[in-house]
């Protein structure tokens, strides 16, 4: 028996998100049947986390524990000969019996892509939120300082989150510029539900005049959901990478 | 009677094709059903140039002529209200009577991108075409030096061309790191049917230790198709600018 930990990239637009559900397409469950294709068995694949409906990965990490006589090296290949064009696995390592990539994971990377630009994307039409008026990307910035830190992010969680806690460690949090879109990069220990999208949102109402940036700390300490922005659409939001 | 230019973003993944087709979805066909929805006119939308199957375009050009009460500025948000989601009309500006996008056009950039990485791509699949060897991007960078000038391209066009001359002046040929792949950018005054894409496919012959930089000058001069690299597929393929 292996545990085999793969790195997947995956266009969202047309999966019911990651986690398998009955008479819906999943990642999950799309790489679950490919898995049993190549080696008949019935796998429980564990994702780093759920990504929702329309979410995209670049680097999203699942573990699975095989008896097949593959080549850890061959599951790549393998798997893609067999996965849609949307799914790809980029990388497959062998990593101890006891390794989980959920219960493993220490910090993850999401951005955020925002296409700013007066008329709407053909290219990029599910793969950024289209925002057509002025941004202060400066203010945006500074906006993304405040979050770094370990804090009660309660006010940036949706309500049917079932986490034991709020309190998380965002490392890292900045704006880039690339692909013709304004990016917000955040690293944290872990995301409550729909934490990037909503700290996304409440950066683009820094951006757009509705808040400053030294309101951030307020909303954060405030513990209430309806000081924060909106939750901004999945199609802007890639899972960038996980680190064990 | 206004003469109205648009500049035009699509997404060619579903498109046979910019030019008007009987019972084929195409790019022309379905702007002009736009604008007949606008303004009731059956109007004839002229394109800087067609784009093959799978072709994108970042800034498509294309005139055509009505006697709508539609201000010029309104055009881009009205028609992007009924078309499609993978097309959009990004500027429109009134330009003289006698302006074609065809007869009038400069010059012309495209750019060809290339996955050169191990494993395919999922979320670029249709954007960029994927080779998976290693490339010696140096020679690659010193291959399109040698396509810069004004020459006989008779080399790299499709036999089935209906030009009057193979000749074309390229203006700029470089390579760029863009979007996690190599770009292959070429301007020039004019291109022959194929021709970015056999450059491209030559260049990634010379990146692959197929062809050395210095074979450029003599597969030109031979104006021999079959010495020049294969045509690389559309979907890496973008129209990406046309200056007048």
């Amino acid at each position: 028996m292996r545990n085999i930990l793969l790195t997947i990239e995956y266009d969202g637009t047309e999966y019911f998100g990651w986690q398998k559900q009955p008479n819906k397409k999943t990642i999950q469950g799309t790489i679950e049947e490919a898995i049993k294709k190549l080696t008949s068995e019935e796998v429980n694949l564990i994702g780093s986390g759920r990504t929702d409906r329309g979410v995209h990965a670049l680097n999203q990490k699942a573990n699975f524990k095989t008896s097949s006589k593959i080549p850890t090296e061959k599951f790549p290949l393998a798997l893609n000969s067999v996965l849609p064009g949307d799914i790809s696995v980029k990388d497959a390592v062998e990593v101890p019996l006891d390794f989980s990539a959920r219960c493993s994971a220490k910090q993850k990377t999401y951005k955020y892509l925002i296409y700013n630009k007066k008329n709407r994307p053909a290219l990029l039409r599910n793969y950024a939120y289209y925002y057509p008026y002025e941004l202060d990307v400066d203010a945006m910035q500074r906006a993304c300082e405040y979050f770094i830190g370990e804090y009660d992010f309660k006010s940036f969680c949706s309500a049917d989150s079932e986490a034991k806690t709020t309190i998380r460690h965002i490392y890292n949090a900045y704006l880039n510029f690339e692909n013709e879109c304004i990016a917000i990069y955040i690293t944290a220990n872990g995301f409550l539900y729909n934490m990037a999208r909503i700290i996304a949102g409440t950066i683009l109402d820094v951006g757009a005049g509705k808040l400053k940036p030294m309101d951030i700390p307020l909303i954060i300490e405030s513990k209430d959901r309806t000081r924060a922005g909106k939750t901004l659409p999945p199609w802007g939001l890639y899972l960038v990478d996980v680190v064990y």
